[in-house]
């Protein structure tokens, strides 16, 4: 049985992970951490989501000394600011912790992509360069060996999990940027009061066209350059990806569907994509889930794909839990289905 | 040709009115006001509210010198909080303006209930006594003779529009209070970043039992005990009040649908209020609209009625407008419909 | 291992029973099954549901013969029309399976009921008398010991599971009833193509006022008058019940919480009900969850209880469930937490 | 005043025309239609969309005689099925009526278009020949000056007003398709009882990749190949296009800038484009609206635009009003603001 703490608890992806660790076999949920200072230090978890009472009651802990928390944990989940994942994460690295990192800390090994991005002059390389990136279905060799696991967000593991079978295979025509509009739910802003997230001021809309750092994360590592727009959408969860691009030259139908199947018509213990074939994936049909539903059609020299996933779950906290599961040995989706 | 200012400009209620008073044959949108430091101040009322672009693109201005504001308006609207219409309210008044204020600051002549319920002690008692309640459908007289018009809100138009011809009428057995249960869309907390207002957070439930402020207004005005139930809704504009009652013993249900027509079955152009017979009022169909739908069912002894209104119109801002064109001899829905 | 089918699964309640029953570790999903004409006969659960995509990949099998299915059962779970579960419930019911209905076919026990209700003569009345209200906090006695479990709806369970501890104990005033206002997601409407359950006619409102079929089946199960007002919300899923009512003479808000934590304060392994204390029931606390919430306060003579389920599961799946579990000895929330 | 009738008044946009020409200071409201044998006939229009009460009480007309409709009708406004607009608009035309038709009947004159994408051969080839297509900003010469007008849907509407200036002046890169996403709101199916209209079936999704309809007509009227994938969103009404292209060599943000202003920085009387600059369209800020928002951003060689209106409106109801005050030579958004 591994201790395992999760450190910043009290959000919504906080939430989703502490109710995976519960019901997971071998991990014990050993301590719920919010930052020292926080105001629902002392409350039940339960108490800012209702729909764990009976659940997880466990109170949730001021991080006052993370030594000793380290000390304490096998496994360290975190769901922090990016800020906040890069300032604590290597007093847990080095206490022998695994670390699991949901912010995007450690996502992207690149010069000044932190100074560019995210504000903030990285401190850690050597831990950048040793994280694996948390993809499931495309890095289990990685995670088995890593320390650190960054784990890839929302609609990063939407896009890559779509379009890197094809960019593997070399099906694209690289003259020509794919273009990925995702929708996502209100919850991908995290837990906190803002207009933007006030229900009467949500509106579907685009935003952060041509700089959201997820743009530069998903061409870094599908080794591609894409036009990438988010918008939001009116609902609480999920996100939809549709992505249009280019064939290679003589590239068919068929060579799409054959590598996509290859990559994912495994045993379905070993990864959490389901192929829809022609068919277009439906938000409804994965939220709550830790799946990934890809479809896709072909005309011609241009292919349409679509991707749909639970933003808190596939784009954070059931991938992090797949990662748990792939360091540690068990079946992929151990505490997931 | 009347000049119209809006105090408290910017918010949900703020921009209803500005729409309205700009397409009002009889009345000149005058001025635009927010607090004096406001970090709106400056901005196009069009750039917080984008439906308004092309239609209200006025600047918002900092109320820094209430005097020659009045002095320039004759009709003031105040979209403000409870205690800044308190505050400001005489100042208007002073001057000569008609004031129609659609906070609670001059709804209620009652002892102590602006401290048991409002947290603060009334300092215009004169004014709260020659205020015109503002329920347009029942006050006309009032309102046509006052200077300060006490516009009531969401909850308690909807309610009273609903139950007042009964209670005059003596239709109800007193000995059991009325159940009010009513479901608010969101937009009735106000333009504001809250964790309550917040798009995940917003579950439909009820809130205030036995203690919102709008269950002593409407017993106030109706001189009837009610249980008010207020509800949270998943949605942004409307109102929906489900009623339940005992009827008086002996009363029918002819003899309900006689008073509910004989105070609501006149010229369109005298109010208000459609009156559904044996329907029940759906939401959707006043969204967006100035009208009060009451539909309602009598069985032995008891009857329920529902009414749905647009919390924002019927509920504020076109109740205001229907206020206006009372007191200045316009045709009651003017700009309305 | 027991063989369990699901007659109805193709819709919204049978995808909820058949992931259960997939993931009971003493249970083994046999057969799914729908009406012998019907159009999705042959086609995968999954077809129909895409959530379930590997998940229950089960074709719907057409029943054609009931004994030859009944034969091979061990558990049926009648998800089907009252009419059809009234019809077919005794062929399963002689080869010796337990039935776990899910209409209203056998809930209640009164003459005329069925007629006046339901529209049709009741024809199995020893079953109608043997057969348990499977209302699992309540009943587990009868559920034990009955092969025919008449498990109840949503709007019941909401509303029984609130007021049962207070009318046991006699705590209300029985001179006047207590008003149920209860908003229902359009799920329980059940998975068809009507106008009423058209996305954009869906417009929250009241409706079957005074005539619900739930009205009788409440009164008769708690042995108390009530009045129950339904309505129709613009939401998936979820039921929100708020009731109020009027205390017997000299009862204490001590007395009430007294009953509620002596009826539900037991180990969570043995019921579904999770007590708020004075906090109100939230809709999405419940939503995808097992659970019923209730909060209550009392001032003076009157009471508000607030209780929440998913209409789908507590509503229906879930209750099934905990009372196959209650019937075979297995741990009340097996397969549901 | 103008005799106006509307044939298919029962439908949601039928809605929307009738309240238009109520309010129209120079048309009369002289019949609604709806075909000769619908259920709806007899009943007032509000009967069946409760937010015309008091406003639209008109009663649906069984279209039986067309020749007599016709006669005494100056303007036909045609909400129409496809082929029942084909069929019957030259009964209209032929007695000199004023034709509108918001079907797809005669948009698109091009060899085998109807066949293929409408499923039927198109039997009046010389009123395809003088129809005028009513995208209202950009054709109001032939608008004027033509007895029918067939007025483009909600799709082609939104993604020709964003794209139209840029491909007039040639500042796109023809060798690759501009890439249109576009989600639009249930309302767009039409009022029907359909699985996939029901509540809760609806989930976000794309549908039709490669073969709507409106990917021809798009490409069509633009004379520019396009990529069109629309999407199903869970909302009522509006639409949101996100429009991604490639520029021609050597294009600047400026060119893009000064091309969309001359187009539409006219004043506010001639159009019912409102232009947003670099900020995005926001779906509220137009339902309920006559008015078409883009807005548009320019990164090295790409623009992504984004165009927002509300398709029973812009798409549809009020494109159709700007195209009769057009034809008729009233101010062009008159009865709309």
């Amino acid at each position: 049985m591994l201790n395992t703490v999760i450190i910043g608890a009290s959000g919504y992806t906080g939430a989703e992970l502490s109710k995976m660790v519960s019901r997971h076999p071998q991990l014990i949920l050993s301590g719920l951490y919010v930052s020292a200072n926080s105001l629902d230090a002392g409350k039940p978890l339960s108490d800012l989501h209702g729909q764990l009472k009976g659940i997880v009651d466990l109170p949730l802990l001021p991080l006052t000394d993370i030594k000793t928390t380290a000390a304490a944990a096998d496994i360290v989940l975190l769901a922090t600011a990016h800020e906040v994942s890069h300032d604590i994460a290597t007093t847990f690295l080095d206490a022998g912790c695994q670390v699991f990192d949901l912010s995007g800390a450690f996502r992207v090994k690149a010069d000044d992509f932190y100074q560019q991005y995210y504000g903030f002059e990285h401190q850690h390389s050597e831990w950048l360069d040793n994280a694996a990136y948390g993809l499931a279905e495309w890095n289990d060799d990685a995670i088995r060996q890593a320390q650190l696991i960054a784990v890839p967000g929302c609609y990063p593991t939407a896009s890559q999990l779509a379009l890197k079978p094809l960019v593997v295979a070399d099906l694209l025509d690289r003259q020509q940027w794919p273009v990925i509009n995702a929708v996502s739910g209100v919850s991908g802003a995290g837990r906190k009061a803002t207009m933007t997230n006030s229900f009467c001021e949500v509106s579907l809309h685009a935003y952060g066209l041509f700089t959201h750092r997820h743009q530069p994360e998903i061409s870094h590592h599908l080794n591609c350059d894409v036009i990438f727009t988010p918008h939001l959408g009116n609902f609480k969860r999920g996100i939809l990806a549709t992505i249009t691009a280019k064939l290679a030259s003589g590239v068919t139908a068929d060579d799409v569907t054959a590598v996509l199947e290859s990559a994912y018509l495994k045993t379905s213990d070993q990864h959490a994509v389901r192929l829809l074939g022609n068919k277009t994936a439906q938000l409804d049909d994965v939220v709550g889930s830790c799946f990934c539903d890809i479809g896709w059609q072909v005309q011609g020299e241009h292919i349409i794909l679509t991707a749909a996933i639970d933003n808190l779950l596939k784009g954070a906290a059931s991938q992090a839990m797949q990662c748990i599961n792939i360091r540690n040995g068990f079946s992929q989706l151990t505490a997931l289905v």
